[in-house]
């Protein structure tokens, strides 16, 4: 096992919401990520995984953990233009930063989601203070492991992962 | 008060989902109609209203109670279009009757939610087997209220109001 | 079928509470009763069945529906006495009348429940105005249902089955 | 601050259900302690305390975190006897360890409800490995947060709190 493997893919977003500028993985390294990738139009994340994302950012304090949306919008594409998401956003009171991944010229499957292998959504990601997936959740998650998870990750130093690592690049 | 007065107003829709011809009010009557008005970006049509409104449908047979749906978009127009409703009634598998009520020309309100003078979405109106207007409601139903209301709607012969009417019209 | 075999058996209780005096079926003709049977440690009716039956009570005018609790313990003598049942009352703030069914001298199964053929609780029996069962569930049983349910029974007039009954009797 | 102001008071049961040996405090050095004050007919413990115990006892691995009931009766004592609770914890599926607060000689309040100083029930203690109170609260708790709560004590060292402890005793 090495690092490289491990460290969550860069994020190909094309426009944000609920930012005042663009967010990079490689900038948040100390905090622990929660990257929630959804659709505007999927029952289990607007009825599950969205208010879930929600409680999370509520819970933590954003200096130690970034909840980040993805529309990862891989059907229906002509239903869940940026247009349609900024009204959703709005009135689903969504506060926490949200990108909408870059579509791909080949296929339905947009850059991000493709890089993370999501099988689809609501998707899940946890990545640690170092970088490094540590979860990859697909379908719905309980309060309580996901509260349980996020607060373990959060425990770590921000650097025991590197150091840990076999091969130690 | 007259008969005429409390006659439901009729739907005033552009485009029909869920139905192989467009439905009209007078053609429902003997039934009782439940017309629920929503949004597809409105919270509390999506996490309450919609969910009851498909549990009425399938509670009730469909040949004593007519479930219609009404997408009454008064705010972010280009973001609920048809084109995002038809994605969105699949992907929440809706199976009832829709319409699109008719945009207005001078203002935000669509036709059929200006003439029945609802304050907005969800909104949840009865219509008795005589074509009149039995409750207009707004906002979340119980229910067991519900329930309660349209069973009593049904066990009204089929011409009671009318000739229960003052005016006898 | 003749009326005799569907009238509901008369309740056989030990002890009254929430009623100055003790209830008889025979006493409510005209009404519809909703009879639900417990046990206050039975998981199913304190967290599903008792609070139903208590949103059932505020729903429907009591001059129209009457709520009536039976305690039938068939398991767990020892645990659920008048006493413990008393306190379990007030502290779930049950405000419909509840009887305590007469045990049996030569089995578990108290009297009421045994004379209903009741599998266990919670149980639901619904009784129309002229004092037959209509229904009778065991287990969970839906909101908008039991709404429509009563509603109907309540739209009926209060002669109805007996003149409807073939026998006549 | 001192460590023995801080340290939990010792459990003072009368009778123990759900293992086979009396527990104490003393002996979970090392673990967390998850305690959970209720009382059998409280609505709140019923149909939200007791629950989310269970629901902490199946996420955490019981050599890591250990839950632990206690029956607090302050009022309605002859409801809830050891009898009752036996009954009860029978029904509702209850398997963490559950003891019988020790009733007081002179007073409502059991032993070692009045030790903690418990406002009521439910009330959900959280003791560090080291066995100090950590958390006191009283009423319904969210289920991310104490999943949050549990996971941060347990990634703690087992004597970090003693080294941090100003007074050293």
């Amino acid at each position: 096992m090495t690092v490289a493997t491990d460290l969550a893919p860069p994020l190909d977003v094309v426009r944000w919401f609920n930012t005042p500028q663009p967010l990079a993985l490689a900038d948040l390294r100390g905090r622990v990520v929660v990257l929630h990738a959804f659709q505007m139009l999927c029952p289990g994340c607007v009825q599950g995984g969205l208010p879930q994302a929600q409680r999370i950012s509520r819970l933590f304090p954003a200096e130690a953990v970034a909840v980040i949306g993805l529309h990862t919008v891989f059907e229906h594409h002509a239903a869940m233009t940026p247009v349609s998401l900024e009204a959703f956003i709005h009135e689903f009171r969504l506060t926490f930063p949200i990108g909408v991944d870059r579509p791909s010229e080949d296929g339905p499957l947009p850059q991000t989601m493709a890089a993370y292998g999501m099988r689809g959504t609501p998707s899940l990601i946890l990545i640690d203070r170092a970088g490094r997936i540590r979860k990859h959740g697909f379908g719905t998650e309980d309060d309580m492991r996901i509260g349980a998870e996020v607060a373990t990750l959060l425990a770590e130093p921000a650097d025991q992962e590197i150091a840990a690592s076999p091969s130690g690049s």
